[in-house]
């Protein structure tokens, strides 16, 4: 992972790339200034998206933590190995269209071009950190694309939160009021519903356990976003490391058959 | 992580390097002859060197396929999830350097920079359609060198046997003969070596089980190259359809705390 004022470098860089390209005409400048530029040139930086997976890490309530068992070993053969039970949705996690709509495309069945894709990143952390059920709003968006342009098509967008400050306890990044009720941020249905028809994005993405805020019943983030097939990734980390605009994103998306997501890779190429 | 220098250089030099093809031909072709060029300027294609992950898919002898058990249904709370039951080295996988080596670099623990590489692929697959014994020798490496260019540092290459093809038939792809050993196409022992010592590779890949030709019992391959803190890609599919040079690999590695290794997504970005 990049320390932040690299990753300050890398933006501006971006950000001046940028202005130099728009100064070379008027066209390119009034093009900016509609769209959220995609990953330009690539500074070869790599931030890593991905939590380290352990039985430690936060899990939504009623699903288990993996369980990892040793089956082969250095002294007996050379090679150790271990044999992996988990549920699908565990750590950072991509949700297929098929988690929340039968008939859905499973997780193998996304186009591979989907899975590389312009990032872009909103920050909703400072209300977050004061309001637990927040989510990311249609003004939010809006105010997004007033500084950083038009959210360009099949665009991965994330949500920053803030949330993974909360991880060394596990309790307190679940936060389950005293009735058992999960609270934590997630798009409003409204703005995830924009995104998919108005923006044609590829996907979407939170530093949370669900692209819902937790404690929603409707799970309309979930149905706007699975429901047009196009895929989420839950508990995203380091968001925080990347630019709003301008990385490419790539999931490295389990690839078995009919599975309704899993575990998977996340990159952010700078 | 590449100094910003550094990318400076690759870039000027794809650059050059694409013009150079595009306006000369034969005399771009002999200029070529001093480097593999990583990735130039990208088409925006990407080519999914990931096999579906089935239970029908072939496993190393004595592996057992994975499992998928429904834990989670549509009818019943609105969300469909399965329980996954595997080995780690299933399917399209990675090989970490604890695979091989005690005290060696878990998967969480490659860096995330080395899963982003410039891809290189050396064909041997005329000769393995006539030897399943076969390996990619020092040979081979001279010869993919004069007709490519020297392998760039921090490369990923990949051994092309076209094994794939023998695919719709599990038992013909582990290719066991009458005594229960597994015959199929790997890397020379001193080939990987090689590669780890003199071109200073990030990782390397086969269309195979293993890393090493099947009947081997020495697997210097795997010693060369996971002893050496570097990692193996085994089972990639679809090597056919990229490039000797010019493409990009990122190797979407699980990242579970103590891992062997794992199945992953193997993209390459054209």
């Amino acid at each position: 992972m990049c320390a932040p004022h690299i990753v300050r470098v890398a933006h501006d860089q971006a950000v001046a790339h940028t202005t130099r390209r728009g100064l070379f005409g008027a066209a390119g400048l009034a093009a900016l200034a509609f769209t959220a530029a995609p990953a330009a040139a690539r500074s070869g930086s790599v931030v890593d998206l991905t939590h380290t997976l352990t039985p430690q890490l936060p899990m939504w309530p009623g699903s288990p933590s993996f369980v990892a068992v040793p089956v082969a070993w250095h002294a007996a053969g050379g090679f150790a190995q271990q044999a992996l039970a988990l549920w699908e949705h565990t750590g950072t996690h991509i949700d297929a269209p098929l988690h929340r709509t039968p008939g859905g495309a499973s997780v193998d069945r996304l186009a591979a071009e989907d899975l590389v894709a312009p990032l872009i990143v909103i920050d909703i952390s400072a209300r977050a950190a004061t309001d637990a059920d927040t989510t990311l709003t249609l003004a939010d968006i809006d105010d997004f694309e007033a500084r950083h342009g038009r959210i360009p098509p099949r665009a991965f967008v994330a949500l920053h939160s803030g949330w993974e400050q909360r991880l060394p306890i596990a309790a307190a990044f679940v936060n389950l009021d005293p009735g058992g009720t999960p609270h934590a941020p997630g798009f409003d249905a409204r703005a995830a519903e924009f995104l998919v028809t108005q923006r044609d994005i590829v996907g979407a993405g939170v530093d949370t356990l669900s692209l819902d805020h937790a404690s929603s019943r409707e799970f309309g983030a979930h149905t706007a976003v699975l429901g047009a097939g196009r895929y989420g990734v839950e508990m995203l980390a380091n968001l925080g490391a990347v630019p709003p605009v301008g990385a490419t994103v790539v999931v490295g998306a389990p690839k078995h058959a009919g599975g309704t997501g899993g575990p998977c890779r996340v990159l952010a190429l700078l």
